[in-house]
C-alpha cells in the first residue's frame, strides 16, 4: 500500500479574469491555472478538487481544495512554490497536510457565501470588482423579513438557475441568511450545508427586488412553495459574490 | 465680460491601468481620459486642472479638479454625463459649482495622502492593487519615532526623487505623518500644505526601512539635515499610495 501525501489548501482569488473555477477547454479557469502551477512544480500531472465550483466572475476568500503530491513536502514549501508560480489574483493563503480520506467537496459540512451591494449612486473604482451597485435606497427591513422566510430546510427549486438539471434533490438547509449594513455597503451572508447551482445569487437577486419594493416580502413564501423557477426571481450579478468560508 | 461656468469635481480612480494623471502623447492618462469624456459631452475641447499630479499606478479617493463649461449645467447632470462616458476605474464622486477664482491646485491649502502596507506573508488578491506587501513584521514604534522627526517644517530635499529639478524651494510643512495598524494593514497618513515630487513615497519608503530595522529611527534627522537625496532613502512602490483628500 502506497502512502498518500494529501494536502488541503485555502485559496483566495479575484474571479474577475476567470471563466469560473472549473476546468474548460477554451477558457482560462482557476482550476486549470492552479493545476498548471502544481504540475510545473512537481513535474507530473496533479488534479485538484475544490469544495465546489464558483461561477465566472465570482470570488473566493476561503475556497478549499485538496490534492495529492508524489512525496512528502513541507507545507510552507507547498505554499511558497505555488504562490511563486500563480498570478497575483490567485493566492494560497494557507496549506496543511490532510488525512487520506479528506475530500474538499465530500467532507464539507457548511459553506458560507457573502454577497456585497454598494447601495449608492456612484460605485467607487476600487469596489467595482467585488460589489454590485444598486442605486435606490434598499428597504433593509423588508429584505430581512424575506430572508427569514428563506432560512431553514426548504425545496429551493424556485431559487436555482437550472431546475431541469438532474440533481438528486433541490431540498437544502440554509442555516443563516442575514443582512448587515455599514455605510453604503450591504452584506448578505448565506450559510448552509450546500447550495444549488446559482442559488446564492438567486437568493440575493430576490432580496434585492424585495428591497427595491418590487416584490412584497411575504410573496417570498409563495415563490418558494411554487417550487418552479420563473422570471420573478432574478440572478444577481456574479461580481458581488464571494465564497467566504468552508467548514469541515 | 462673459460669465464663467466653473465646476469643481471630486474624482476617485484606480490608477493601475494609467500612466498617471498628467496628459501624455503616447500613453493613457487620467487627465486625457477625463478631458476626452468632457469634450465629447460638451462638443468642444475642455481642459481640466487637478490639485496635483499623481504618478503612474497611484490612486485617488478625493482628487479635486476644476474646469469651465460653455454654459450653465446642473451639477447632477455633469456628474451623470461624465460617469456615463468614463470607464469604471474613474468615477466622479461629487460635482459642484465653483467661483470663477477657484483653482484646484492654487486654492488648495492641505493635501492628505495615505500609504497602505499589507504586513504579512501573503497579499490577498483583492488588496494587490492598492497595498504594498512587506513580509517581515515591521517595528511600528520605531516607524513612529522616525515619523515624528519628519513632521513639521523642514527642507525635504533628501525625500524628493529629483532634487536637481528646478523648484522654488524644497521646504515643506508636514502637518501629520502618523501610522495606524489594523490586522495586517498598516496605514501611513501624510497631511501637509503640499508635497515635493515623489515625496510621500520617499517618506513611506524611509519609514518602511526603519520598520525593517535597516535604518535607526534617529538616523532620520541626519538624513533630513543632509538635504541631499541618496540611495539611503527608497521610494516605496506606487500601488500603496492614494491621494485621499484635498482641503481648500
Amino acid at each position: 500500500m502506497s502512502a498518500v501525501f494529501r494536502y488541503r489548501v485555502t485559496l483566495a482569488y479575484d474571479g474577475t479574469a476567470y471563466a469560473g473555477w472549473q476546468s474548460q477547454a477554451d477558457e482560462v479557469t482557476i482550476q486549470d491555472t492552479v493545476e498548471a502551477a502544481l504540475s510545473k512544480v512537481y513535474q507530473e500531472a496533479i488534479r485538484v478538487h475544490a469544495s465546489g465550483r464558483t461561477d465566472r466572475g465570482v470570488h473566493a476568500r476561503g475556497q478549499i481544495i485538496h490534492f495529492d503530491l508524489p512525496r512528502r513536502i513541507a507545507v510552507a514549501t507547498v505554499q511558497k512554490s505555488l504562490n511563486a508560480l500563480l498570478p497575483a489574483d490567485i493566492r494560497v493563503m494557507r496549506a496543511a497536510r490532510a488525512p487520506a480520506d479528506f475530500h474538499a467537496r465530500l467532507s464539507a459540512v457548511e459553506k458560507e457565501y457573502r454577497y456585497t451591494i454598494w447601495n449608492a449612486e456612484v460605485l467607487p473604482p476600487h469596489e467595482r470588482l467585488t460589489m454590485t451597485r444598486i442605486r435606490g435606497a434598499l428597504d433593509l427591513e423588508a429584505m430581512r423579513e424575506a430572508a427569514s422566510i428563506l432560512e431553514g430546510r426548504h425545496d429551493f427549486a424556485s431559487f436555482t438557475a437550472n431546475p431541469n438539471r438532474v440533481v438528486e434533490s433541490t431540498v437544502r438547509t440554509v442555516h443563516e441568511l442575514s443582512l448587515s449594513k455599514r455605510g453604503s455597503v450591504i452584506t448578505i451572508r448565506a450559510r448552509g450545508e450546500g447550495f444549488l447551482y446559482k442559488m446564492v445569487r438567486s437568493l440575493a437577486g430576490h432580496l434585492i427586488r424585495v428591497g427595491m419594493g418590487r416584490i412584497a416580502p411575504t410573496d417570498t413564501r409563495t415563490i418558494l412553495e411554487a417550487r418552479e423557477r420563473t422570471a420573478r426571481v432574478e440572478t444577481a450579478p456574479p461580481q458581488g459574490l464571494t465564497l467566504w468560508r468552508v467548514r469541515y
